[in-house]
């Protein structure tokens, strides 16, 4: 504890602490014996360095072992549960889709509130008490939670006395996804948007005075000439009216509506609307995208930047607990950086650990300096596949039948080009007959021939290829393949048995043998290159997207509870064969004869979560929104004209800024798809690889799986092959990334300041580094 | 005619005849005497480098003066005017809007097509048969002049003859906008979409085989199921039906009434309808955008890497034409270069030409080498604003007044910031004045007194300014401002006269008095810089958005008359107040009871070109497309289901690939008025301005206009002043372009290679250029 203490006073005088110990032992025991308690301290700070955490936690024995303990994955995943469960609870509670009673949803409230205190209380005991408290990330958990306490108290009393209350605070939820340490990205990107809304605010402000002008002119030019709507109601009368409509213009929702009563009567009006929908829809629209896609870049590029060098300070760090003196220069020896990457990744076998060593210690010397030593958390968060080169189980049980002429030419069928070939035709037929009826008893029997066939093909590659290489983790396709057609043909047999014995026939069988049967001709995309490679691309993006995905889901959730707040029960749904005579006008007589109750909208409610969820979504899409939801009809009408603004916000924070920010976000991810090359990293473990033998050549790679496996020389049995071949095969997935921020770093890499990327780091760099990672801390730093 | 016979052999030989000359003046005739025909030359070498023309055109007197008369404005506009009259004669055509009788049409049509082929015969008179015919663009041009006049044949002979005739040549009627050599720009925009197209191509197969797959997944899940849309019509149950609903669905304009009928019977089924709208909708339209956005950036870069190359070239040529020998060195001689730039821009004033000459002539030698000569192109490029420092006219006509006490204190006031906020607070005021109603005797008789007030404002400037510059061209804020409010006191005070006098109120000028009033309001955007900054950028990239205005004329006017053809006449409209049952479904009985109808979009129609346009950029606003143009309503229920691929190949065309690039454009764009300083030559003017003393102050530019003019030390005249004040002052109108080529280069002026920008254009790399730039030369290459 008094540990602790002394290291409050902030990071300098830490820094000046640990340059004593380290000092301290170099100097005085200079027999390169490196404490357990050490390992795990470098261990700690290259997990952090892997990690991009950035997180001042007690050096001694107890605070790194609560430190890793906090970090451990299994307490992550228990956190990430409870905030999961506390988010879902919104289903039980009223307006509930499965109504559960106030005791159970509030004990399991309750529950979570404990959870998310235990893992404060954790990181309390981690971190130093003052950055503790300087930390607005904690503030803001305990605040919310002390929050939640008080409002469950008050409308658990309201509610026992027979009073109406408000659950207001079930608002503040997604906050523990923002606000728990290890959702960086999200807050990453919550920093983005709002480091981005001063240059969006002053697009949006002229936007808004140049819909304010056309609305005026509208208003004058329209206004007095009595037109009617379609509805009949009085045509551009009104001018906040006229601003609404006109706002939703540019969301296009009402074109052409809007513009139908002036130019019916007088064609040169429509000048007027094709002016504001250039201006408005697409020059501004345009403006918006300019203006968040620039700065958003800019934003996420200095952030990526402080990422970079606070990772490098960490390495460092851990450099200096497992440093020696050799001579003039410090080093860490080989013992004591096995020992470190064994623990800081046990998953990882050895002879990959000899590999990335042979590429820190490329002359091989036993022992690195501190250039080499930095690289290690990039090393480590490139995926590479090792592959065991193993012969064919048959080769060894059978050897004289896979070795015979008949089982050579099945290997060297499945291995050509036209097997391919001929299994995209097969698909491609297969696509036509799921078209066809599949009442009529020929196309039933062509699915057992269809199944019949991708079994075989299966088949035909385990006997070729060996089959846990097969199955090896990254052999997508053959997981999905084997899955899909496997998944069909049980599905398959359930209905038919289910049919022939009792006639029964269950819709959700069938749907599903429907949708794997339409599944499986996805395959035939992997078939051809170029469209390989746009997916590809999309794949690698997609971590980063479930950014997004959480982002989204924040803000949905934030405007899902309070519309259910405002909109509950207004709108009922009825099931569509209900003969309540109230199903016509979706049990609201506001409604009777509006469009919202004839387009069969009333499922379009905030009744529960779910369907706000879905109908929030509909409003991202825009169409009908306006008509169907707002104007005279839906939602504004049942409650009052002012609830527009509940969407029209909705519309400017989702539609405006966070969908133009995904696009964004794609927008640079293909372009540095186009134009950046592999990493220095990469290249060099590739290189390494290389000059082991240990790879797979790239060209070999172009065709199916492990082509080199069967070489005609390879058939006759390892024995007589005079190069010894490597038992072990690596190969990197170049373009998979472990973790969203390596991506991002890829993104700005090219950008990053040479220095930063190339040169080492030295003493003094790191003492210079506290003061300005301080400064903007991206992990300290709150939403 | 032999010197045009001897060039036919090609750029190469035509390069070793002109060393020929020059090397023979240079040898013999050593006095420096050039003659005008050689200045010509000269010129018309440097007017190509300036406006990017690269046409190889005959060198003798003959052919330059030839090649004048054919880059002479006034024969551009003639045709220009030629090709407007062709286009617009859609407009008298059946269907017309104001139809003119068959003789006339084609009377005009005919004189068109003579201009057309007199202007191509006076090119090939100006450039070398060879190249003639080897230019796509002019095959192109003689090949639609020959299927016009065959057309008008044909047509006018089955009109005679009483049978029925398609004007189908009409459709090539664009070709001469984007054929006639003016139209770089346009054909520049074709042939990005071209280079383009390969890659969106692979992204688009991708994109179908996703709406097919889920298309086919959608109708094994929902078909069997016997929903019925809200029209009570069976539900994905047609295939192509399915995949033209979910092709729509992309575009968001059915939704979500697409998804209701699923969603209404069971809410797990909108998870397939939110997964396809992430992944067809966002994912995939961001794609698209995002391939758009990298092709058309990589495309575009190589092309005006090429234009800043040929630029080059032609300016060495120039060179090498006014050359002289002087010690070991090459040089142009002042007076030559005198002569030069007085035919190329004889608009120049003296003073400016003087200031270019200094630029360029940094040492005051009196010649300049060849480095400093290329440059010449891009210094005539820049707007520089040429303003003469005068004294206020009252000043001289009444010194005593002007000097006074209370003059002064009013010149103080006005050059106050107070008065602009004063007046932005008097227009805030008039805003709302405005927006109430103007029958009200007191908001009438306001709208008087806002008048007064600006003109007062509109005096104490030209009082406190010097009126002529005041009004200089460039000071397009007070010309707006002054327009504005005389227009608008003109239009009230007719306004009134007719009220008075007879009672007679015409509602058309009543809109223009309305118009005017609120534009007035603009100004305000004005005083704000932020604003001022983004409204700058907009009108930066005015001149390439006409580019595109001229691209989208093109294809809009292409699928205008196919539309005409293909519908004309199918849906009528009526006038509002029409008593015609008729009316009630659009003249179409098959439209009766149709949303098309009951929404009153009988005016969406092909009936003539104008309500075409019209329909059109509905179409590509793309809401509401599909339920009332396509479905089982609109313009496929009065035609055939397969009207719908007119429809879909627009959507794909606009929407998807130009609009597509329009969003590009503004992107980079944006993105260029963030990040790029001003150009080198730029750069070097202004130093030159400043060091002559010749310019205004930054820092005094900030303010109003010519803040500078009426210092206090200044306003006890001229005379006293101490320093010699210069009478002309140049400022450079930094961020304007003169042509939309410039801002092109300045966008990727970062990216050229440096020896491109930088250093000088050896000897050799002329002789090189010829080879690489006619592979791909722009301005020979057609669309």
């Amino acid at each position: 504890m008094s540990q602790i203490e002394k290291r409050d006073t902030g990071p300098d005088d830490e820094i000046s602490v640990e340059n004593i110990t380290v000092k301290g032992r170099t100097s005085s025991e200079n027999q390169h014996a490196i404490s357990k308690v050490e390992i795990q301290l470098a261990a700690a700070y290259v997990s952090d360095a892997q990690y991009n955490r950035n997180i001042l936690f007690d050096r001694s024995p107890e605070g790194i072992r609560l430190y890793r303990l906090y970090n451990h994955w299994g307490l992550l995943s228990i956190t990430y549960i409870f905030i999961f469960v506390d988010l879902a609870l919104a289903i039980f509670e009223e307006p509930a889709v499965v109504p559960l009673p106030i005791w159970a949803t509030s004990l399991v409230e309750f529950l979570c509130l404990l959870a998310f205190t235990g893992r404060l209380i954790h990181f309390a005991k981690v971190i130093p008490r003052k950055s503790f408290w300087k930390d607005a990330k904690n503030i803001c958990i305990i605040v919310t939670i002390l929050l939640t306490l008080v409002d469950m108290i008050i409308y658990g009393s309201l509610k026992v006395t027979g009073y109406y209350g408000d659950r207001w605070s079930r608002v503040l939820r997604p906050l523990f996804l923002v606000n728990i340490t290890e959702s960086r990205q999200v807050r990453r990107a919550f920093r983005s948007i709002r480091n981005t809304l001063p240059q969006i605010l002053y697009v949006f402000l002229l936007f808004i005075f140049s819909v304010l002008m056309f609305s005026l002119m509208a208003l004058k030019l329209f206004g007095k000439r009595n037109y009617l709507t379609i509805e009949g109601k009085p045509y551009f009368t009104n001018y906040l009216e006229v601003i609404f409509n006109l706002y939703v213009l540019v969301t296009t929702a009402n074109s052409p509506d809007v513009m139908m009563p002036a130019y019916n009567n007088n064609t040169w009006f429509s000048i007027f609307f094709i002016l504001y929908i250039i201006i408005n829809t697409y020059v501004f629209m345009s403006v918006f995208l300019a203006v968040i896609y620039n700065n958003y870049k800019k934003h996420l590029k200095e952030e990526v930047k402080q990422l970079v060098s606070v990772k490098r300070h960490k390495m460092v760090k851990a450099f200096k607990v497992l440093q020696v003196c050799e001579g003039n220069e410090y080093i860490v020896r080989q013992s004591h950086w096995n020992q470190l990457v064994k623990m800081v990744q046990p998953s990882i076998s050895n002879a990959y650990r000899e590999l990335l060593w042979s590429v820190s210690d490329d002359e091989q010397k036993g022992y690195i300096g501190k250039v080499a030593f930095v690289q290690l958390a990039d090393l480590l968060n490139i995926r590479v596949i090792t592959t065991k080169a193993r012969i064919h189980p048959l080769q060894t049980w059978l050897p004289d039948l896979y070795h015979s002429a008949g089982s050579r030419l099945i290997h060297k069928m499945v291995q050509h080009k036209g097997f391919v070939y001929a299994y995209d035709l097969i698909i491609l037929i297969n696509a036509v007959f799921i078209g066809l009826d599949e009442e009529n008893a020929i196309i039933a029997y062509a699915e057992w021939v269809f199944l019949g066939l991708y079994l075989v093909e299966i088949s035909l590659k385990l006997y070729t290829y060996e089959p846990r290489l097969f199955f090896a983790k990254h052999q997508f396709w053959n997981w999905f393949d084997t899955i899909i057609i496997i998944a069909a043909l049980v599905a398959t047999i359930v209905t038919s048995v289910l049919r022939s014995s009792g006639g029964y026939n269950s819709q959700q069988v069938l749907d599903i043998v429907f949708i794997l049967r339409v599944l499986r001709l996805i395959r035939i995309v992997d078939s051809i290159k170029r469209f390989r490679s746009i997916i590809n691309t999309l794949i690698n993006i997609g971590p980063t997207m479930l950014t997004f995905g959480q982002l989204v889901v924040v803000v949905y959730y934030i405007f899902a509870i309070i519309g259910m707040e405002i909109f509950k029960y207004k709108i009922k749904s009825y099931s569509p064969d209900s003969t309540d005579p109230e199903s016509e006008f979706c049990g609201n007589i506001l409604l009777k004869d509006s469009k919202f109750a004839n387009y069969k909208y009333c499922k379009n409610n905030f009744n529960n979560i779910v369907s706000s969820f879905i109908l929030l979504l509909e409003l991202t899409v825009v169409n009908q929104w306006h008509d169907i939801l707002l104007k005279q009809n839906g939602f504004t009408m049942v409650t009052h004209i002012s609830a527009r603004l509940y969407f029209i916000i909705f519309h400017i924070v989702v539609v405006i800024i966070i969908l133009n920010i995904f696009i964004a976000f794609i927008l640079e991810a293909f372009f540095v798809e186009y134009t950046v090359e592999k990493s220095n990293v990469q290249t060099s473990i590739e290189k390494k690889i290389q000059e082991l033998q240990l790879g797979i050549q790239e060209d070999q790679l172009e065709g199916t799986l492990c082509n080199d496996m069967e070489t005609p020389d390879n058939d006759l049995g390892p024995t007589e092959n005079t190069k010894v071949k490597p038992t072990l095969i690596f190969e990197i997935a170049s373009k998979r990334y472990r973790t969203a921020d390596a991506l991002l770093q890829r993104i700005f890499q090219a950008d990053l300041s040479p220095d930063d990327e190339g040169s080492p780091m030295h003493e003094s760099d790191e003492d210079s580094l506290p003061a300005d990672f301080n400064f903007q801390n991206p992990a300290f730093d709150s939403v």
